[in-house]
């Protein structure tokens, strides 16, 4: 039966600026084959890779100390018992501010994701005044690690996992985070399943999964609670990788503003 | 190591108004069980059952060929190519409508749900002129078929599976639709882990994860995608009972109109 499993790689090492992710994931890796054999990679595997151990391992990293806060953070930051020098960065890193009260910064980046704080996080750093930003690119982020694991894991490149970046996202209208896609390689972050017929024979519309976002929110579900544990291996997903051009989150899943239906 | 399983039950039979759908669930899960054994139910299951396999059995099913729509439905209906009587239908499930453009309504609905087309759904119905309802009390729909589901499975009431209610909902700024928690029984849907010291000892802020909703996810990526098999058993999630009142996504996941930083 089309069975879905979900396990933690094993812990890594504290991420540091420069390291190299893609090794140390394959390292986890084996280790966690050498646990259980069955867990070694397969065809259709996909690995979940959190944002911040990303971020890290890139240098996206801002010392606040050396921050300086303009008026307005400064102003908000008083009001809502906030860093002034945080919120400084926050609105560096956005594009456009949705909201920006209640001690809550709404905005969206560069990328093109509209979350709060425009990923900008202090928690799980390693140092009191070091927040990560997110990568300049999850796409190729994804890509890169992608890249580099057949040689490291010593498999054919036909068998390279999908690599996806996850981050936990608020959304409107629902109390709680989900984990969803910042970046993705090897895996087509939508299916589209329109004019398919369902089981009556009638041809659905507007059926498309965000197949890479649930990805992540299983991947959390599984996820050790502690910044140690940031990748996830996700098997037994049908998905897809056929396009002739490389898939991406930023491409296919952010929407265009204009198209923004619930604007 | 903390594995996290995502299984779909075996087909159900098409189902009808006034099945006893907690009756079907707990034969299939003696099907499966019977397969593999590993897969009888165990302390802290979770059952995720579609929305339209629950208001089908509700029979909250509306006969297209009753509805008289009003002049602004089949205004909307030629322009895009709709049903009227279907955008009729959805309009009178809409408590709020929000967006009535381009072919799509976003409205609220009188669970506080924002969603398409109030949760409307012509697809698999088994006939062309039927359409679903959402369920009155997705809550009280997942309580019912979870308070019967130990004597049919024959285990102790503590063995009792939570079992989560889902649908799938779209979402701004992001293409694609992502399964969600409509009701709950069994399961808190919020997990709380602000104040929780993170890695580095730091308290983190406003860290709720929407585990319930991230469970249907989960659930989505196992499911066939036939109709017949609307249930899915995950499987090694750490969640929550704990509370003295029954768990509620209408209370407690719907956030209040007023409190929508998004808005």
């Amino acid at each position: 039966m089309p069975t879905v499993t979900v396990v933690p790689l094993p812990p890594l090492p504290e991420i540091k600026p420069g390291d190299d992710l893609a090794a140390l994931i394959a390292q986890a890796w084996w280790e966690l084959a050498a646990a259980s054999n069955d867990l070694a990679p397969r065809r259709n595997d996909v690995l979940v890779v959190t944002q911040k151990a990303v971020s890290k391992a890139e240098g996206k990293l801002v010392d606040l100390t050396t921050i300086t806060p303009r008026p307005e953070a400064m102003e908000f930051a008083e009001k809502w018992d906030r860093d002034a020098r945080q919120v400084e960065v926050v609105l560096r890193e956005s594009t456009e501010v949705l909201k920006f009260e209640r001690g809550i910064v709404i905005s969206r980046t560069k990328h093109g994701f509209v979350c709060a704080n425009a990923g900008v996080d202090a928690s799980n750093t390693g140092r009191k005044d070091i927040v990560t930003l997110l990568p300049d690119d999850p796409d190729q982020s994804a890509r890169e690690i992608r890249d580099r694991l057949p040689a490291l894991l010593d498999i054919p490149a036909d068998l390279a996992p999908a690599v996806i970046i996850s981050d936990s996202f608020g959304r409107p209208w629902r109390f709680g985070i989900m984990d969803v896609a910042l970046g993705v390689a090897g895996i087509e972050p939508l299916i589209d399943l329109r004019d398919t017929p369902d089981a009556d024979g009638r041809i659905m519309h507007s059926t498309i999964v965000a197949i890479a976002d649930e990805i992540c929110s299983a991947a959390e579900l599984a996820a050790g609670k502690s910044s140690r544990q940031p990748v996830v291996l996700v098997r037994g997903v049908e998905f897809n990788n056929r396009g002739q051009s490389e898939p991406s989150v930023q491409r296919e899943v952010v929407m265009p503003t204009e198209m923004d239906l619930f604007k």
